[in-house]
């Protein structure tokens, strides 16, 4: 083996963490014929006296990742999943305080939701009810997200969603914009205003001795509260709008402190139909892929801290 | 310039189509202050007499794929788009018959759904409406295809989707097969069936001297049927469920004579928790990526011809 | 269980295949301490006497697609992977063959290139050679394929590559086609070309009894014949320049009868830099995503006969 | 419009920034008959003045997004693109200089690299070269990555690559770890270790009075070290070969300061192939996509100051 520097020369170790990411875990909870599901995808990044693995490829203080993955399965069967938010709790707390070198625990979960499949008339008289109860069609719309932290004292959860693509068809303006050598853009009385959402809200429930929030009934309300800013709010640019989104969740979410959105502004640019003998009277769009305007800020509780990261990363 | 080969010398040009592939349009209609969308990327494919672009590079009988795609903006607003088949059907037609060296033209159509977002309490007693008339959330489930051929004489319509992810969480049993040499896999009795469908279907429509489906209407029932079809259907095999599908539609409607499916088996494998002490009563299941078994039929009416071919292409 | 279609009743089962898609498989070779590597993604297909799986859900004539995945592997070792062709050969003859019931085999195979890592000038003295013999770094440029059909009697080996990116930045033109009404195009008479290359080429070995080609030369040729033609055709229009690209490998490569292309013209505009008081002598390009024009042919050596479908599918 | 929340009221605006993603520009020189290639996707956010228009929508402060999109383009042609690195640089020194309200610009380039296309005999004969000098492939490998930050008076320059997938087929083991009820995992004293190497640098250039690197070469350089590092190091952990690539780029690159990288662990997994008599010697793996372990750190200088963000951003 060649020569490589080691612990005494001048190169340090700083942050790290590992462990086993993109966990799919699928948990079935039978109410008799009635099945429910929920559908996870489970990261883990643990961190703490980790040096000397690093420096001499020491493993005694890692605990595998594939212990990691067994744990998540495990863990599914011994507390199901009530939520991704307190499956993650259960998890993060468990890696902390059962392995005295691990300090802190991130857990990311992805969930997708899924709707029952509609019984035939047929067959909805034999089972006796208007839904296939084991039957099951992915709701593809959002994929929703949350974050547990834990570092043995006190937990950050953050939760939001990605994917969810929105479009207004009008109530949207763009003017009175600087102007410089480069600018050729034309200013816009009246366009679609489409983006596709990825938002982040932290929780301010930090500690064992606070109540946890409804987890399901906080996204579900959340989620409707955003989707109703960016459709009523009339946008004279999408930073606006951004910022109605977020002052209605947190205006209405009590559980809720902070909020970050990245917004693509995803460009419909109106046709120029007339060398066709044809107008365009807001009709025809061009959908383009790139470039995109992106639009990003954080929507804060007066008095909280700032703490979401301003690039919102995609798992 | 290189020497190269030359009409005269023994290498020939065999199948070959040219066109603009994924336009993307966004078409709004408005009925008073309710607005709806059409959202498709269209991809045009002409072919007919092309030898000398091939051979010399004359491009004497070539319309631009740039025009095929201003063509598609046009039509947009022209004709509006009432279905993607419609709309496709006006494209093909369009092409063949003004240009004399186009013989044929194969139009495809993904198109988007969108839903309406519900309006907020104060704003559905301001707007009096329970939803925002001119904004919308992408559904996000499946992708609906077609695809129009027409050759100036007769038509083919095959309509379809892809992305519509499907699982039965019980009543799918697999036994009873060939074991040889290279066979490990267990028995099961009790299993998830889960896949992601893609589908197609072809129309006995064929002629502007039949009436023409009613296409809105003809997918969503296609479509209902097959889902339920997928959830009654007691599963012995993915096949035997796939032709259940496929049955299904061909019985319920009279339009459709062949359907074809590829069906990922999206395997979902009961993780073993003994090792933990644990007993794993088909609850938790860690959901696989690759590989996946591939199941693919096509079943048709008695009678009619199998022209959908056995390759379906992603677009 | 709801009622459903019977055999008896007027719905029947068209063409049909299943198998188990996507098997990752890596081989490695140890020459001393010399290390190659086989990074192959093997999907099979097979078809026969499967009409009572469809009907019934019997699964007496089914090998199921996991053993098809353990032969993949155990074959790996038994035979080793001295090309994808070869590898594919042996799978296809062992399904056809030693299972009555199964009528028709297709493998299809993805290869994935590595390049050896440098050594350096320390542990190059040290190993006594310019590159660590067991340590890589992934190609990363184009995907190999092929596809072997067997029917018991004769075969077929279709071959080729994908995500191959190309891009001569001068000798292109593009003028002299039909103008419409909805034309608005300019001719170009120095524009880039560029492409994301899709090809499959046909071998006209079909029986045992002819002498194979060698698979891993005749694939390195055609590559490099290709890539030269596409270099050195000043082109007038893609189709030109593809049917160059089939023409130099049919003009080279004996053991090839059929060449098909699907070539997406990556379009690159010229930025209008006027408005800013500049002049852009063919130095600034925006390169576009979609639409994109879609180029497609076949090109024969004359009297072969065409069997590469129209539609190249993705994998 | 619907009452929504406004200054004054108890929701404040956080960190923000806006810009246009995702710029691709392709610039050609010409040396003669021989052009050169930068493939650019260049990615702008800006930040400052910019509470206006989140509260009010009011666009006084706002360059527009289309703007910055078009000083990408006329920089390309005003001032050429010698690196990704000293592209940003330029562009980030004009929008904080020429624009009083933006305080702060992040450009990010993602750079994709070309190689000529060698001639063939004839052809090279004819023009003398043994490349076609206006012809090229794209290299495929990595992709190169770099972020300029400059808030009017420092600089931060991080660069780095994604998508390189190394593999060593030997030298590497994983034992002497630690165990607790859910480990199931055997010890292995030699597997393949794979990664696909996600890693980031930063220079300790910050000033216009320091003399700035010479970027090119820096890069080759970097990339060089890291490669062998990680061929070279014989592995207890994947952690330890991550420190030895930072470490190594460190003591072979005063320029640079600290390294982070972010390494799944692309499990290959032996086959078992006791079950069909055969002995899996090393020989026959399975690449698993999912889970993967994921490894991350930073390495630094003794001395440094640790600024890469923990979460490394996908562009």
């Amino acid at each position: 083996m060649t020569a490589t520097s080691r612990p005494g020369r001048p190169v340090l170790l700083g942050q790290n963490q590992y462990g086993k990411a993109e966990n799919r875990v699928v948990r079935i909870t039978r109410d008799g014929d009635t099945h429910r599901i929920k559908d996870l995808n489970v990261s883990v990044a643990l961190s703490g006296d980790m040096d000397d693995v690093h420096y001499s490829g020491s493993n005694a203080n890692v605990l595998p990742t594939d212990t990691t993955k067994n744990t998540v399965y495990a863990f599914a069967k011994e507390y199901g999943i009530e939520s991704a938010e307190q499956f993650g709790i259960h998890l993060a707390r468990h890696f902390v305080t059962s392995q005295e070198p691990i300090h802190r625990a991130r857990i990311r979960i992805e969930e997708y939701a899924w709707e029952r499949i509609a019984a035939s008339d047929a067959n909805s008289r034999f089972i006796g009810a208007d839904e296939v109860r084991h039957s099951f069609v992915r709701k593809g719309q959002e994929t929703r997200l949350t974050q547990i932290t834990y570092d043995g004292e006190s937990w950050e959860v953050v939760s939001g969603l990605k994917d969810l693509v929105v479009m207004n068809s009008t109530n949207s303006e763009f003017w009175g914009y600087v102007k410089d050598r480069y600018t050729t853009l034309r200013e816009a009385y009246d366009r679609i205003l489409a983006t596709e959402v990825s938002g982040r809200w932290r929780f301010n429930w930090t500690g064992d001795e606070q109540k946890a929030p409804n987890w399901e009934k906080s996204y579900e309300q959340a989620r409707k509260h955003m989707l109703q800013a960016f459709a009523e709010t009339y946008s004279l640019s999408l930073q606006q709008t951004l910022y109605q989104m977020g002052a209605r969740i947190i205006n209405h979410r009590a559980e809720i402190d902070e909020v970050r959105f990245s917004l693509p502004n995803k460009h419909h640019f109106l046709v120029d139909l007339e060398p066709f003998g044809l107008k365009n009277d807001n009709e025809v769009y061009f959908a383009a892929d790139r470039p995109y305007g992106l639009i990003e800020a954080t929507v804060l509780r007066d008095g909280a801290e700032a703490r979401i990261p301003a690039d919102l990363t995609n798992l």
